[in-house]
């Protein structure tokens, strides 16, 4: 049951707002295991949605789905320089396989005597182990491309957690896909990251920039990380989805090569790419307000609530005869539509059970309703009300999930376009971060100048995107020549 | 690419047939990490198939899916008596939350000071951490019931591992249900049991027997397992799916009471149900032959492939064209269909590698069907071939994918039904054992008979079954009463 009461407001405190509504709407919860979530079952139901529509759209560029194991010999994580730096340190570590009774009789403890030879980890990403299998599968030219996806678990060792959004355990899916040439490669890389934005726009009705990362913030082992990043009501970016060129570097790791069409032998080129439950956290902040989620139609688990205001069983009966007639027709629309009769709890319950859930259109149907042919339709995304006549209810409806979905994308990029600025000085940098969003501004390049900017600012570069500005300029901070604007928030 | 030759016959080592076409027909492999498997694109294309199907079911009957960690804090293990036993032994134990680099500096190595307080456990089962959860979810009547479901990975340290059929870690659902009324979960856990009866049969053309687990054989923590046993094609038994009556059990060790209606408080009733991939492997000896994998249609990731025989491209193109009409009709009637014309593979190869994958039917285009008009049928499970007009080829395919289905489902429940004996005496137990099959004999209810037979024998109770004849006797061991007879076979 959602708690109702109490949702601190956005404007009080955005963080707390958060959390609290992950929980009140019932999307997930800690869990008795430090740092792991339990995602609840209307939390689940969202992301199905989202993995479903991503799988589709995975197969329709040509993927297939495998699974590799969960575990990964330590030795394999150091095989790759880069790579163990970024993922070897915070992993929870297997040493043993088997637990036994207890001396004292109470309970039962790590039997000693089943340590294992090497120990494992638990995938933190799963570029060692897919590379060290795709060793085996891979020949000749004819074996290439492949082109894999794997839905899984995975686990960092986080300190600080955030449900959704930075958690020990998280769910996702990762691509990990194998070329002939560094050109096909590099194309799918961006592909895929069309794909996500593609998804992040038209789905989650959240727009994102699309860009490459710094060096800095590139994923451990590639050559190029590109991302989509989106703006979250506070003010704060959210990277949502990367995809990494890896060049050589996994194949050269473990030994991966093939047979060319010219007899000769090259190494593998790689790819890899993934987006997580993260994005659930993405949604509910790009467009949730103080009454709760507000979902785009196209990823809300229920997408039209009716309920009935009746007095008595008799009129009761009315409205449900009535209302079946609707439901029938918006199901066969292949809308989603919850009637709710229960009669143990009020309406007004009801209804704000339903905004705090973010169902996107709700019905009420009531006595004068029901004598005037006519039905109240409020939209959850501006909490709109209005009476119509039944007739033509359901085509209205229909097109209102649509207009829903396109007016949360609009309000959604107005706000995150409002928040881009140009900045020219380092001084007015440091005034402008603090207002939030997007800042474009020119840097020099080098690694020490972005650390000291994300040292004094606590500002990152997001990316260098790919449809803005690229004009060459100087360095905010140190004057030196900038090859060309990029683009800095603080960030999640 | 699938490796076509040599498959070893079933009369001549059926073990090894298993082995090799698990490998061959390229749906999984070992892994680099001991007991754990790999399950390639084709493989898991079968298993998609197989959790669509069920999750749907799953819904229909009215559960959720939701997530639970991954990991369970060890004292959680020890909580449920029986439970402890059963599952707190084999299982892979993290023990740290950190690697460092090695002194040598050569790779990583565990940090000590990472130590975890208490150690985890890698979920070989979610009863206790869901428990844990239910606690804090159910107050009142009004929470229930719970009827929640999980796709997940789970690990169980299995000292002698095949592939799909017994690995360290494999992939599952988890159904966990929580209930007011002893009643409602019992016959929850039987919907259940009934659910994967359906799918067997249904969908998996794999006939079962349905019944009850003896005291010895059920799960550890239930007071009922009902299970559903096949028989594989070498006359030993395979567990295809469990449903458990966990009474009062897990609600007491978690101390998970509700308020009911009247006002007093009472632990909560519960069932679990589970599924994995080793339904990959029965599936695989339920049908199979020499000639590799024979797949039911409506699990076929591929059900019908179409290949081309020609001599020149202009030939080819015609036979291009006329196959398209095909291929888009197909399409249109919901059937997966592959058209192969890729010119580096020779027909004979194409023909022997869609044996190899089990794809159910075969359609090949040559010149003179393309003067004539006909087209080349062949299906796969009786490997016979005729030449028919293309006229309303679309319609005899999709009938003929319905008659293969029902075919190896008819054809594997006779074998089925041929193999089960009633027998008398232990000495005829003795020597009916040998022959493979189900053998039903009469069995005095103790758990040292029970044991007795299964060491002298190898074969133990499979179940009690459901819909077979349950008169009194004398045990065929002791002499001694017998309520009914039981299901005897040796079992995977």
């Amino acid at each position: 049951m959602a708690e109702l009461k109490n949702l601190t407001k956005r404007g009080e405190n955005y963080s707390q707002w958060y959390n609290e509504l992950v929980v009140k709407a019932d999307l997930a919860e800690q869990s008795a295991v430090r740092g792991c979530m339990v995602i609840k079952p209307y939390g689940y139901a969202i992301w199905e949605k989202m993995q479903r529509q991503l799988d589709d759209m995975f197969k329709e560029t040509g993927h297939v789905n495998a699974y590799f194991p969960l575990l990964i010999p330590k030795s394999f994580l150091s095989k790759e320089a880069e790579h163990v730096e970024g993922f070897a340190k915070e992993c929870a570590v297997v040493t043993h396989y088997r637990l036994k009774n207890s001396d004292n009789g109470q309970g039962v403890t790590v039997d000693p005597a089943a340590r294992l030879e090497e120990e494992l980890i638990i995938r933190p990403t799963s570029e060692t182990i897919i590379w060290n299998t795709y060793k085996n599968w891979i020949q000749s030219y004819r074996d290439l491309p492949i082109l894999c996806n794997q839905w899984a678990n995975v686990m960092r060792w986080e300190m600080r957690t955030r449900l959704f959004l930075r958690t020990a355990e998280f769910l996702w899916q990762e691509g990990h896909t194998a070329h002939a040439t560094k050109e096909e490669a590099e194309e799918e890389a961006v592909k895929m990251l069309n794909v996500y934005s593609t998804f992040a726009e038209k789905y989650m009705a959240m727009p994102v920039i699309k860009g490459v990362k710094s060096e800095s913030e590139k994923f451990a082992g590639a050559v190029n990380t590109y991302t989509i990043e989106a703006l979250m009501q506070d003010g704060k970016a959210l990277q949502s989805g990367t995809s990494h060129f890896l060049g050589q570097n996994f194949a050269k790791a473990f030994d991966v090569q093939f047979l060319d069409r010219d007899n000769s032998l090259s190494y593998v080129w790689a790819t890899s790419w993934g987006v997580s439950t993260r994005l659930m956290g993405a949604l509910i902040m790009s467009h949730s307000d103080d009454n709760g989620l507000v979902l785009p139609p196209k990823l809300a688990p229920i997408q039209v609530v009716i309920v009935p205001i009746y007095r008595g069983e008799e009129q009761l009966a009315q409205i449900d005869e009535k209302v079946a007639g609707i439901v029938s027709a918006l199901k066969a629309k292949g809308i989603s539509v919850k009637y709710d009769n229960a009669d143990n709890k009020r309406p007004g319950f009801k209804f704000a059970d339903y905004e705090l859930k973010g169902v996107p259109v709700r019905l009420v149907m009531g006595g004068r309703d029901l004598e005037n042919n006519t039905i109240e339709v409020m939209r959850r995304d501006t909490l709109e009300k209005e009476t119509r006549t039944c007739d033509g209810i359901v085509e209205y409806v229909e097109q209102l999930l649509e207009d829903i979905q396109n007016n949360i994308f609009e309000k959604a990029r107005k706000f995150r376009d409002a928040s881009i600025r140009e900045v020219d000085t380092y001084a007015e940098f440091k005034e402008e971060i603090e207002k939030g969003g997007f800042i474009y501004a020119h840097w020099d390049g080098t690694a020490e100048t972005e650390a000291l900017i994300k040292e004094e600012t606590k500002a990152t570069i997001r990316c260098i995107p790919e449809d803005m500005d690229a004009t060459p300029g100087v360095c905010m901070v140190t004057g030196k020549p900038s090859a060309r604007r990029v683009l800095f928030a603080r960030s999640y």
